[in-house]
């Protein structure tokens, strides 16, 4: 009996100990480390914002970024990545076309996820109407789509996060394929602590069956806004790493080029359009940020790291 | 019996007439003229080729175009073209897709026309798969798709071709759907001399209900090869003005910029690539060209001319 109870404080320990570490420490970083991941979101959307993106990979304060597969320019990347050994790519599960002048379809094929595209055959141009129209099902098809197009492209994927957070903005039951594919593959979907909190948790029948305490969770995902852009990027990025607190946090940019291309892809937008995607490459290709990122002792991460507490 | 002998010649003349009718005399030019179409081919497939291809337009010396529809780029035509009054644009009708990395899937959806995409769910890169896997029947649904997609951007098509001639080397089908379709729409679709006597005579029985004595038969169709480019674009286009025979001509041309996103659309390509479509952007655009064309009495015509005799 006594034998028994002293494996059973034991394990108990090693329980608390366990339930008690955060993500960085499963990580092997101490508690009060700041770990950052600048993670450019869109590859694939365009010729420019490939370039921009592997670009900024190589100079090395962009250390992540996710592909949108169906996106015409989706094959490039693929191409690109071969010239950066263990580059960091997810995908960027996309089920909107915002642009007007430049167009996609769901991957799966218009007929065989109808809820996924208008009447001309293109993804949605916001998430409301994917969220009317789109069945759990179609989604989910959609998200293995895109996974298996990627893997066709050359690209074994570290991650999963969503394109204008659609996922975590629709059907619960979206979330639910994200995280379980995620899961399949053994590589983290992101999660911060606000949707984990606003999102999983009240909807936990949802999610019967994901193993819910294995998600890594961010703490802070962080991302510019159109005041922030109106009032200078450099301002907005200099605050946030300044003020980063410990823990694991991304900053989310879009890196693309201010030239002819960008701008007749994103023509009639002026958010995340051309000018701003040249302002998120000059920062996070400086060498203020360079010098902010080691003054504040940050330490660069990516999600295959995340991923190796899997 | 007399009065109905005279009918009998008088119709049998107006007929002998009407057969004797050259296509340039049924648009009402003297059966000596020299008509010829300057022909932008490709629109829709990148902002380069839409750009250049509209600057052409409205300079005067290209009189046509043709979209290609699958391609993330062809609502930008339906934009354009509202700066053109009776721009003359047709349907490229495209069932393949020639670049590596830059990328469409059929019109239809990959999985409503499987014979129509590779595993990627992509168009084949050129004519030969596309004829050993794509049914008649996938064929007519797609050409449907894209005159249909056109229609929702803003485009009435004044006439069909076929990129790459993939409807010309396909299954003879393929073109009975190609002449069908035209003749519903009663526009004319792209055929010359060689076609009707090399592909349309010898498979009689495929085409048997369609009306083959009305469709318009271009004489000539003109296209730069690789060694023409190779000798000077100059030199190839000026020697076929000097040439130009009585009758209705179309020289094809390919209309882009030499420009960053044009050279990744066309990357691993040594023709039809960027800096030949900046050649013929340049000498169409020409004074050289301007000249040669009134030099040698060439009277520029459109499709929808052509579509008028229909």
């Amino acid at each position: 009996m006594k034998r028994l109870s002293v494996w059973f404080c034991f394990l108990f320990l090693v329980c608390i100990q366990a339930k008690a570490q955060t993500l960085a420490e499963k990580m092997g970083y101490p508690k009060d480390a700041k770990l950052l991941i600048i993670h450019g979101d869109d590859v694939g959307v365009s010729h420019s914002q490939n370039k921009a993106t592997f670009e900024a990979l190589k100079k090395g304060l962009v250390t992540s970024t996710s592909m949108m597969v169906p996106s015409a320019w989706s094959a490039e990347v693929g191409v690109m990545a071969k010239e950066i050994p263990d580059a960091d790519i997810g995908i960027h599960i996309t089920l909107t076309n915002e642009w007007e002048n430049f167009n996609w379809p769901p991957k799966a094929g218009r007929t065989k996820v109808p809820g996924l595209s208008d009447e001309r055959g293109f993804m949605y141009s916001d998430c409301t109407p994917v969220t009317a129209n789109a069945s759990p099902e179609e989604v989910e098809i959609e998200i293995r789509a895109q996974i298996k197009a990627a893997n066709q492209m050359g690209i074994t994927p570290t991650h999963l996060d969503s394109h204008m957070g659609c996922i975590f903005y629709g059907k619960p039951e979206y979330m639910r394929s994200y995280l379980k594919i995620a899961q399949e593959l053994k590589i983290p979907a992101m999660v911060n602590t606000e949707i984990m909190e606003g999102l999983i948790k009240p909807n936990m029948g949802v999610f019967e069956g994901i193993n819910l305490e294995n998600i890594p969770v961010i703490n802070q995902i962080i991302m510019a806004n159109p005041e922030d852009y109106e009032a200078g990027m450099e301002q907005f990025y200099t605050k946030a790493l300044k003020n980063l607190e410990p823990g694991v946090h991304i900053i989310l940019v879009h890196l693309a080029f201010d030239d002819e291309e960008m701008n007749a892809v994103t023509a009639g937008h002026d958010t995340y359009h051309a000018p701003w995607r040249q302002a998120d490459f000059d920062f996070f290709t400086s060498e203020k940020a360079k010098e902010l990122i080691e003054k504040n002792n940050i330490q660069l991460i990516t999600w295959k790291e995340i991923g190796k507490t899997l």
